[in-house]
């Protein structure tokens, strides 16, 4: 079965069986966290743990937090395609979601790009901002007291806090619950594009 | 603090973190549930759930199990690096492991490895089996009859079975419990080789 979504939307079609898997995962906080694939400059691929931050203003972009001291940033330099891999314990269900990253800096110039990087940073908690302000990652270890520095101002990003944003091309959802399991791929058609609310989405049921 | 393991153990030093973890994370089946970053032809990653099935006789290499007709196999064949990503949600922390991939397949003329696939093919559920035997994945979706073939013979695997091995070359180890958090790498010395069984390891804590 394959079909269009309704142009006239701005919510891409994977999106409702995606909050519905939020939904009834609640209960673990877990459940926002998924696995992101990027590819590292000497063409190796990159795998790490994120944190779901939402979706940013009124697209279907995913939002991470990011430390511009991180190897993310020199990977995504060079090259955007990501693949998100989304597991939901509760319900068994799997979705895996292809696109491009960018990476949102203080030096961003983009005004809603900023603000948006603004408004993340005054929204997570004293501990997840403590962290920009810790010792370069995977330097050698530093002594404890280095992991205790004043707590950063809560209105104003530091310049180690970005903003990653990931516009999916791609779904794969794969439900392994169920007699047969179920698995349904969407793919955002050529003529979409980020400017373009009205994102056109091929739905295709295929076999798990 | 860096140091070398002892040359003599052919058990790399990352092993024992990672048996800690799997023990007291046990009661948890998903525990055993990791990502899978590969990359695609077309160089973009590709990032999947696989579970893993233990370590392949003596050696640090993970054991999965793949369809032949999947994805997985072209990516393979044309790039074997790959890095895993597996985070434990009861204590907290991740094992980045990064390596080379070998897909084992029916046609394996390496005797300890071909008798490992079929090992494996025995050691396995039945309904794990029996996914071997459904339709083409990724086709357009067959009626709910394909999905209940025959039970296939539980002894000698199918041509679609295949073993994956992914051999271990650097590991990062975050553990987010704790304060501060914990961060350990582990890089095999290029002395080292599959046919050595004294690798050497370098392991060095760094800042998270």
């Amino acid at each position: 079965m394959t079909s269009l979504s309704t142009p006239s939307t701005a919510i891409a079609p994977w999106r409702s069986p995606l909050a519905h898997a939020l939904h009834r995962n609640r209960s673990l906080p877990f459940s926002r966290y998924l696995q992101l694939a990027t590819i590292r400059c000497d063409h190796t691929p990159a795998n790490r743990t994120v944190v779901f931050r939402g979706f940013f203003a009124k697209t279907n972009q995913l939002m991470f937090i990011s430390d511009s001291r991180s190897e993310k940033t020199d990977q995504i330099a060079q090259q955007v395609a990501a693949e998100a891999c989304w597991y939901f314990t509760k319900t068994r269900e799997q979705f895996r979601l292809l696109g491009d990253l960018t990476l949102v800096t203080a030096s961003s110039e983009q005004t809603n790009l900023s603000d948006a990087r603004t408004q993340l940073w005054q929204s997570i908690s004293d501990s997840a901002r403590l962290q920009f302000a810790w010792p370069q990652p995977k330097a050698p270890r530093s002594p404890d007291s280095a992991f205790s520095p004043p707590a950063p101002d809560a209105q104003i990003p530091p310049s180690t806090f970005c903003l990653l944003l990931l516009a999916i091309s791609k779904v794969d959802h794969l439900a392994l619950r169920g007699d047969p399991q179920s698995r349904c791929l969407y793919e955002k058609l050529a003529s979409s594009n980020a400017s373009n609310p009205h994102e056109q989405w091929q739905v295709t049921a295929v076999n798990p």
